[in-house]
């Protein structure tokens, strides 16, 4: 792929100031940035916003709102808030979308599904007044408990058909999904709803299942056929993630991670 | 549960031989052993199956056939040769069924699940004419680069459904598929084909993705309602396996982890 296609998300050189994934997204001709909002802390983001643009960079994603069940009326409440506020930094970065985590059991399944589901078609009218777009992310099951209770591309598209908004899309991460069999249908089936792609590799084994993945092009995932389907099945056009949670890239000399991180999506 | 209704599987005591594994679930009041293939190592058998008899206890299952994806000619042949000698030994044993333990992806997913199909279409008959039934094992996605391309109850339903036999159902273990949201449905799906109903508990962090497996009660999963679906809606009559890959389990005392597991089954 041609970096001017792809984002730098920077959870990939976690560390690193927005001002460094910037110019270090700008040095290598990636064409945006995708946000964790640690990088965001204690930033002007009106003129962050028209620096990242003087910078030829889009900001292709915000991660995140969403952690919908909570266990008490207070901790859901706390939860609205901060969304709104995640919301309000995706408008004031002009963002393709705020990535939605939607949250974990904590203890009945069937409830944390109905709170995530309730949670965003809260979150929904807020988000509409900004034009900011929320994007459920399907997670690997290995994180049903940790963070999120939507595990395949199928259920968060039941999710997002239920809501049935045109703002309320999908964010959808090789690492999540690449095991599913119905994912090229589902991908299919997601379409325009595709608000976000982002890649990372499926390494074993797992040492911790936030933070073992890999680079694009280190572990098993066929990561050209998932760009593949997601542009022509899925029609998706916007530029895609590289988004590495990884204990040993976050080891690593951040110019480094994007060196490899580069050279990865230069293969796909 | 009263664990006469319950089965102990010999990797919950991993170390131990099977005269070790049989006294202690006879102890402890088990009505049948489940049993890896690692213990059954230079034992006679024919002898081993009637002392387990006279000891009161079932092979609930023997595990495991499988691997089915391999990526040349030669070791196709030669897990065909192992298949065959796994039928063997869970008919001298008389279990209830050879668990399959399908294979990972050596690349193509598809191509690899195409082999699993295949392999369990070419092992069908040598295990009918010894009456030895099969049960895939639907396992958790992350393990699907390691262990199995079958990640779900649904592509299981899917793969027995096709292959058409009444010898080939379900060995189903709540560590992997509990998170599903379609897995009430699926298990009314499976039905009869139901062949073995296993407990592990959902602990993290993951530390290695096959052996981080929690002690019933240790985790997060509904067990009495896994239990109560397989029971009623699956209409599984046989024995409740207790498989518990863990490595901090084993770092314990088998009898400790007896204890463990018997203490945990009751609360079920």
């Amino acid at each position: 792929m041609d970096l001017a296609h792809c984002s730098l998300n920077s959870v990939t050189v976690k560390g690193a100031g927005l001002t460094e994934v910037a110019d270090l997204a700008a040095q290598w001709g990636f064409g945006g940035v995708g946000l964790w909002r640690d990088v965001l802390d204690g930033v002007d983001l009106v003129d962050a916003s028209a620096r990242l643009r003087q910078s030829g960079l889009r900001v292709t994603s915000v991660c995140r709102g969403g952690m919908f069940p909570q266990p008490t009326a207070r901790l859901r409440r706390e939860a609205t808030a901060d969304n709104r506020v995640a919301v309000d930094q995706a408008h004031a970065l002009g963002a393709d979308c705020l990535v939605l985590v939607c949250g974990a059991a904590h203890g009945d399944l069937a409830d944390a599904r109905r709170q995530v589901r309730d949670g965003i078609a809260e979150l929904e009218p807020y988000a509409r007044q900004s034009g900011v777009r929320l994007a459920v992310e399907p997670m690997h099951p290995m994180m049903a408990s940790s963070r999120s209770v939507i595990t395949s591309l199928s259920e968060a598209n039941d999710l997002v058909e239920a809501i049935g908004s045109d703002i309320v899309g999908i964010a959808l991460d090789s690492y999540h999904v690449w095991w599913d069999a119905a994912l090229p249908q589902q991908i299919t089936r997601a379409g325009e709803r595709l608000f976000s792609v982002q890649l990372a590799d499926w390494v074993t084994p797992i040492h911790g299942e936030l933070s073992s993945r890999g680079m694009p092009g280190e572990g098993c995932i066929d990561l050209t056929g998932f760009v593949a389907d997601c542009r022509n099945t899925g029609g998706y056009a916007g530029l895609v993630e590289v988004e590495i949670l990884s204990d040993r890239w976050w080891a690593a000399d951040p110019k480094d991670a994007v060196h490899a991180a580069a050279n990865g999506l230069a293969a796909v």
